[in-house]
């Protein structure tokens, strides 16, 4: 798709709004047959949705739940299929660890080992933040020969492990056997380009089980999710659009920054979003703006909360219309239905409006409705094209 | 698909039925403007597609009319496109004769043939059953080096020919010239494989032709659809899933034998089957249910009777349901219109019923209806994935 595009992009003077509320999908409650979008009173994205044309996006494949990295990366137009991102740089992105190509990322985690050093629990029983900030410290002191070894804290018991150096290599299995009364496993590398880092990775952890012998109940680490950076076709190239990125939260920054994005810097909150959105109107042509309050009520299984989260989105679209963008697009980068209280499978309403986007019948922003829009059931990396037309960006294909 | 869905794959209690109504989508009669599925009264199926999600399947590609076996692969999760059943092997499933893998089986017709041995009649006249019978008992005394000659009547002047034996080869030639007037052909090898076979065919045709010589108007063989079993991933491996088949008709009872479900005795009717569904209930996730006669009506152009079968079929639909399945699934493996005669390449109405099967504006099961809901119109091989997910039995792709 990304090779069919970039040779067909033109410029233009026309601005662009891909709004992407974080879990938008969802699922009717029993009780009243209606999804949270069904039941939220949402009139401006009702109106958006009559004025532009519809569909359902679908990020993966039918039936597969994406994570939030494929969810965004089909949402940016890349086929979530062919670029992953790994658990371990995903981690990394979350904390807004500056991770560059050629690093290795893992997720670690503080486990409890006994004195055979089998695994008693998996997570040291949570241990409080400020026990993973000191205990990372210990882990800082570990040298290793070429390479330089980073560790950073996240919570409880989790933390972030990156090797930086030359001649690294991401494919290694993880260290964490997933059940207890076991050891933690040696780490064997999956490629040989990734050799000598396993050899690095298991020094670390041998020095960490020193280093942490008496730290119980957080007296060892597992390891796993190694990966490095994607090697990502970059976004403003690919599309021709000085884009930026709005996001409170640090893995969508993050996965922003990967596809090479600028990150602007925003407050704690949609409405601090929506007045950074204000202030860079004129430096750029394409913002992706996320609001994560719909995926953090999914995923806490609360209907209510999901339906008043939409009806404060809902609120502040008139000022985000009131910029005048020429293609305004309303998704999300998967569903997180409150009766699954998480991701799910379910494919994503998309909306598209500018003043070339067509008759489509659908007059309300649901899945039920967008069901029946012109846009159809669509894999999402298809959006960004379609986005690009709307804005009069793409030339015609062929003479 | 196969490859994405299999290391998703998560344990779960849910248990699944798919009912596979053979030929099921039909065509407006011209009179009433009204499909078959339009026209029948199912208030049982129409209740199911008003809770679950609808759309429509297409098996192979648009316009592509399925065989039987392309139809139930896609159903099962295989893309027919890319694991293909010869018609010797569906031919030899059909009248459940034992398979085993690396047997090279063929269809054959008994023919006419004249004293130049050219062929009249690639029929035969249809020679009686009976006839048939008498005649391959005298095939079943050719003797051949180094392999097993297993040769089985089915009806009329069809018989089945199966080679056993190490190191054969299925990728031969047709004998059947399909025009009259000229002699069988000979068997050539396709591939390197299966140049012994081939003599070895040819040697059995020779053979064939002599012991047939004074059996006008059956003096003479044809043979067609060399093939091997397709060395298929198990279903209850890809899946995870403890998974049974229950089918009237032997040739779905090998369809499903072929992918390694487990093939439950039933008797000739679809209550019998209904009654060995409930009998089995526990010991099995994963329920595959066909029904027959829809096809079998449609086939015969006989509209009214598709009708009755689809009325007969809605009726044992709260039968099934009484069993509590957390995900219905209900489609076919093809369409049979009855103005056709015969199968047809038009998709088929497919519905998801379970507690996640979401917002879905479709309230009847028909072709009409379904073309507007939420699964929208999809490849069969993605049905597989989706109703693992309603089971909840897939984790999310991506971190």
């Amino acid at each position: 798709m990304i090779e069919l595009i970039q040779p067909l992009v033109v410029p233009s003077e026309s601005k662009i709004v891909l709004l992407s509320s974080d879990g938008l999908a969802g699922l009717p409650r029993p009780e009243t047959g209606k999804s949270e979008m069904e039941t939220a009173r949402i009139p401006n994205l009702d109106r958006l949705a009559a004025q532009g044309a519809c569909g359902l996006l679908r990020h993966v494949a039918p039936g597969i739940t994406p994570g939030s990295g494929p969810g965004h990366l089909g949402l940016f137009g890349y086929d979530p299929l062919h670029y992953l991102v790994g658990r371990g740089v995903l981690e990394a992105l979350g904390i807004e660890f500056d991770l560059r190509a050629g690093d290795v990322a893992a997720r670690g985690n503080f486990c409890s080992v006994d004195d055979a050093g089998l695994i008693t629990d998996r997570r040291a029983g949570r241990i409080p933040t400020d026990v993973c900030v000191r205990l990372v410290d210990r882990l800082r002191t570990i040298a290793l020969p070429g390479v330089e070894i980073l560790v950073e804290p996240v919570k409880e018991h989790r933390f972030v492990l990156v090797l930086r150096g030359a001649g690294l290599g991401g494919r290694l299995s993880e260290t964490d056997p997933q059940v207890l009364g076991k050891p933690p496993l040696s780490v064997r590398a999956l490629d040989a380009a990734s050799e000598r880092t396993a050899g690095l990775v298991n020094a670390f952890v041998d020095q960490a089980r020193k280093l942490l012998a008496d730290a119980a109940p957080a007296n060892m680490v597992l390891l796993r999710g190694f990966d490095q950076l994607p090697d990502l076709p970059r976004f403003p190239e690919v599309f021709g659009l000085r884009a930026a990125a709005i996001a409170a939260y640090p893995m969508y920054r993050g996965l922003a920054k990967v596809v090479g994005m600028d990150v602007l810097k925003t407050g704690g909150t949609f409405a601090d979003e929506v007045a950074t959105l204000r202030e860079h109107w004129q430096s750029y042509d394409f913002f992706f703006l996320h609001y994560k309050d719909t995926d953090k009520a999914g995923e806490d299984g609360d209907f209510d909360a999901k339906v008043a989260a939409l009806e404060r989105l809902d609120a502040a679209i008139p000022d985000i219309d009131a910029l005048k963008p020429d293609v305004f697009v309303v998704s999300g980068d998967h569903a997180s239905p409150s009766v699954l209280a998480g991701h799910g499978w379910q494919p994503v309403p998309v909306l598209i409006r500018s003043r070339y986007s067509g008759a489509d019948p659908v007059t309300a922003f649901n899945e039920r409705a967008c069901a029946g829009g012109t846009l159809g059931i669509m894999p999402a990396q298809h959006l960004m094209p379609l986005v690009m037309a709307n804005a009069l960006r793409l030339t015609k294909f062929g003479a």
